[in-house]
C-alpha cells in the first residue's frame, strides 16, 4: 500500500505557536506515551506504523514545510513539494506522479490518501486496511472513510450509502452533500450518513488516467512544470463526485480536528507543556510555555496560556476560536523556526529611532547537520559559538569553532557551519532589513 | 524643612516586575499625566514639588537601591546608604547622622519622615506643611499624620486622640493601639482615632539626643560605624510611643498601599502598559508587558498579565494578592535591573548539561554614562554592539566601538566602557557560574 499524507498550509489559529512559517501539525505538544512530546504529523506516522500498516508514506507539501519534516520524520517518508499551493486535487496529481514516474510502481497500486493531522484512535488507521481490502474487489473506482456522526453538524459533507452492508462492511454510495443546514443534517443523520473524513482509496492508474486528461505528463519533471495547469480544486470536487463506482467504510471511534486552543488543550492531557506554576485555585487551565522563563497561573479557570518567541496568547478556551483576526493584525516576523538542521529562536529584535534594527537569535544545530553556503545582502551577522564544536565555512576558508569563538560575517561574504557535535551559538544580526528571505544559497560540495 | 523618604526592601508580591533586586517603587507602571509613566517614588518626588514644599529630599535605603533611585531621580536627592536592613529607626538615626554632621543643619530643624510609595492626592502633602507648622509651635516633640480611616481594619496602627481639636485642626495625641480585632477596631473608629500612615515631623535634636543615648557619635563616619549597634527596631517602637508630647494632624483622602497587582492595576488607568491586543470581550483586565512580543488577551475577566523577562503572571485580580509563596519558589537570578547607566535584559540563558551556561543580555546605555571598570573571574564574554558609538577600556587600552565591532573579554580581562551616545550593546556570558556578584570593582580615574 502507499500512503499519501497530505500536509496542509500555515495558519494563525494556533497563535504563537502556529505562524506563518510553521504549521499546527508540527507543534510538539501531544504526549507521545513515553513521558514526552509529539507533533501531529509524528503522531499519524506512529500510529500508521502500529496500525501494523506496511506501506511506503510521501507527504504531499509545500516548500516552507520541507524543514520541519526533515527534522520531525527524518528521511523516512518521501516528500513531493507542489511549485504552489493549489487545492488537493493538484498535490494528489503530483504525488501520484511521484509514485508513477519516479518509484515506477504499477497501475494497480492501492494508494491511499489522508490528512497529515487527524487526531484519531488506532482503529481509523486500521480502517485503511479495510478500505484497500474493499478497493481489492474490484467492484470500486474509490473507497471512502465515512466517519460516523456524533451530532448533525452543518460544517462537514456527509457521504449518502444506499443498499446493503456488504459482509466486509462497506456499503456503496449514492450522493455526496456538502455542508447542509440544521434540518437537513438531522435528516441525513436519521438516513445513515457518514461524514467525509477527506480519507481515499483509489488505483494509482485511475489517478494517472485523469492527470492524462488534463495535462501531458511524459514523466514526473513534465508533471511538475504543468503543475500550474492542473484544475485547481478539491479531490472531492475532480474525483470523487464525478467517479461512478464508490463504496465507503464506516469508522465510528474519535475524530476531532485540533484547530483551536480548546480543543488541542483537551487532547494535550496534563496541565501544560514547559515551565508552569499553578495555583491551587485554578480549574481546567492550560500552560504551554515556548519561552525559558517560568509562567505562573492563579486562580484562573477555562484558561489557555500560550507563551512563545512570537508572542503571548491568554484566552478563555472558548473564546481562544476567535483568535485568528486579531493575530492577523501582528505583522511580525516569525521568531521561531524549526529547520533540517535544528531549530532557531529570536531572542531579541530592537527598532532604533534611525531606521536601523539588531535581531538576536540562539541557534541550535544537532550534531552531524549542516547550514547551507550562503550569503546575505542586507545584513551583517555576528556568531558567538556559546556551546559545543563546529566547523565553519567563511569565503572558502575553513576553520574549526568551539564556545567562546566568535565569527564576522560582514553582508557578501559567503558561509556555512557544520555542527560537529550539538552546537548551540547566538548570532547577532545588524542591518536596516532583517528578514529570513535576505538569503542567496549557494552550491557547494562540503 | 527636611524630607527623609524610606525606601524600603524588596520583595515578590508584584512579580514578575518587581524581583530581588527591583522594588516596586522603581516600577515604572503610573500615568504621570503627561502621556507617560512614572514609578512610585518618581511620584513622589513630583507631588512633594507639585504642592509648593521646600525641602532638601535624603532617601535612606539599602545598597542595592542606589542605582535604581539614582537612574530614576538623578542628583535631585541625597542617598543615606544603610550598611545593613536594620528596621526604620537605625534607618532614620543614620538619615538625621547625615543632616546633623554632613550638612551641618541646626538642632531645631524641622524633619518630616514618610514612606517613598505612598498612594495620595496633593492634600496628603499639603498635611505636610500643617505638621511642620504645628511641630514650629513648639509644644510637641512629635507630629504625626493621622489617616482617617475608612473602615475598621485589623491590620493597622490606630492613633487615639484626646481633648478639643485645636484651630490648626490638630489634636493631642492619647496613646496608641496596634492591629485590634474588629470589634475593637469598630470601638476605635467610633471614638475618632486615626490610622498610623507612618509620617512623623520631629526636630533634627530631638533625634540625635536619642541616637547619642544609644552609640558614640561624633561624625557620620562613627554614626555610619556603629550602625549595628543602633536598636533594630521600628521608629514607632523606639521613638514615637515613648514620646510624652505628640499631635496629630489628620489627613481624610485617598490613601492606598500598591502592593498587589490588584490594587496597583486599579492604580493605573488603562488597560495596562506595552504592547497588547485585547478582544472586545474582555472586562477589568490589565496587562502590563515588559516583554518586546505583543500579548493578546481574549474573553478574559478580572485578569491581571504581567509579563518581564524574569517570567509571565496570569492572574485572577482577586488571586494575586497570594502570590508571594508561589514565586518564593522561583530562584532564578534576576532577568532584568535598573543600573545608573541604564539598563540590561537578560534575553537568553541555557543551562546544558554538561554544567557550562550561556546568558546573553542586551545593555541599553544612556549618552554619557559608564559603565565601571571590572573584572568578573567565572565567566567570558563576548560583546556585541548594535547601536550607537561608546569607548571601551580594556587592560589599560582605550578603543572606540560602533555597531558591528566586537570585544572580547577573558575572564581575568578588566573592561568598563563609557556610552558616547545612547549605546546599545549585546553580551554573551559563557561559564559554569552567570551571577552578578561575580564581579570586582577596579579604581580608576577615566
Amino acid at each position: 500500500m502507499e500512503i499519501i499524507l497530505l500536509s496542509g498550509g500555515s495558519g494563525k489559529r494556533l497563535w504563537p505557536l502556529s505562524n506563518d512559517s510553521r504549521s499546527k501539525q508540527f507543534l510538539r505538544l501531544l504526549p507521545d506515551g513515553r513521558g514526552g512530546y509529539e507533533s501531529m504529523v509524528q503522531r499519524v506516522y506512529r500510529q500508521i506504523q502500529e496500525a501494523g500498516i506496511d506501506a511506503s508514506i510521501t507527504i504531499a507539501t509545500g516548500h516552507t514545510q520541507i524543514d520541519p519534516i526533515k527534522s520531525q520524520l527524518g528521511s523516512k517518508v518521501d516528500i513531493v513539494v507542489e511549485p504552489a499551493r493549489r487545492d488537493t486535487f493538484p498535490a494528489i496529481a503530483l504525488s501520484c506522479g511521484h509514485l508513477y514516474f519516479n518509484k515506477q510502481l504499477p497501475r494497480e497500486t492501492p494508494v491511499l490518501i489522508l490528512p497529515v493531522d487527524p487526531c484519531a484512535e488506532e482503529a481509523y488507521f486500521k480502517t485503511l486496511l479495510r478500505m484497500e481490502a474493499v478497493l481489492q474487489k474490484g467492484e470500486d473506482d474509490i473507497v471512502l472513510m465515512g466517519i460516523e456522526p456524533t451530532y448533525p453538524s452543518e460544517k462537514y459533507g456527509y457521504i449518502v450509502p444506499q443498499g446493503e452492508v456488504a459482509e466486509d462492511g462497506s456499503r456503496k454510495v449514492k450522493h455526496f452533500t456538502e455542508k447542509p443546514d440544521l434540518e437537513r443534517a438531522k435528516r441525513l443523520l436519521a438516513a445513515g450518513a457518514l461524514w467525509n473524513g477527506g480519507v481515499f482509496a483509489v488505483r494509482l492508474g485511475y489517478i494517472m488516467d485523469l492527470v492524462a486528461a488534463q495535462v501531458e505528463a511524459r514523466d514526473f519533471e513534465s508533471l511538475h512544470d504543468s503543475f500550474q495547469k492542473l484544475e485547481k480544486t478539491s479531490f472531492d470536487y475532480a474525483v470523487v463526485e464525478k467517479a461512478q463506482r464508490i463504496s465507503v467504510v464506516p469508522y465510528g471511534g474519535k475524530w476531532k480536528d485540533l484547530g483551536t486552543w480548546n480543543t488541542l488543550s483537551e487532547e494535550m492531557g496534563a496541565e501544560g507543556v514547559g515551565t508552569a506554576i499553578f495555583g491551587e485555585d485554578c480549574v481546567n487551565t492550560t500552560v504551554v510555555n515556548e519561552l525559558g522563563i517560568p509562567v505562573v497561573a492563579l486562580g484562573l479557570k477555562d484558561v489557555i496560556v500560550a507563551a512563545s518567541p512570537d508572542g503571548i496568547l491568554v484566552s478563555d478556551k472558548g473564546a481562544s476560536s476567535y483568535l485568528k483576526p486579531y493575530v492577523d493584525a501582528i505583522t511580525e516576523r516569525p521568531m521561531f523556526e524549526e529547520r533540517r538542521w535544528g531549530e532557531y529562536k529570536v531572542v531579541d529584535y530592537v527598532h532604533y529611532e534611525d531606521g536601523t534594527r539588531s535581531l538576536t537569535k540562539h541557534l541550535t544545530m544537532r550534531a552531524g547537520r549542516r547550514i547551507s553556503y550562503q550569503i546575505h545582502k542586507e545584513r551583517d551577522e555576528i556568531w558567538t559559538i556559546v556551546h559545543g564544536e563546529g566547523e565553519v565555512l567563511l569565503d572558502g576558508h575553513r576553520m574549526n569553532v568551539r564556545a567562546g569563538d566568535v565569527v564576522y560575517i560582514n553582508r557578501g561574504r559567503k558561509h556555512a557551519v557544520r555542527a560537529l557535535s550539538d552546537l548551540h551559538f547566538i548570532e547577532v544580526q545588524i542591518g536596516s532589513r532583517l528578514e529570513e528571505d535576505d538569503i542567496q544559497r549557494l552550491e557547494f560540495d562540503w
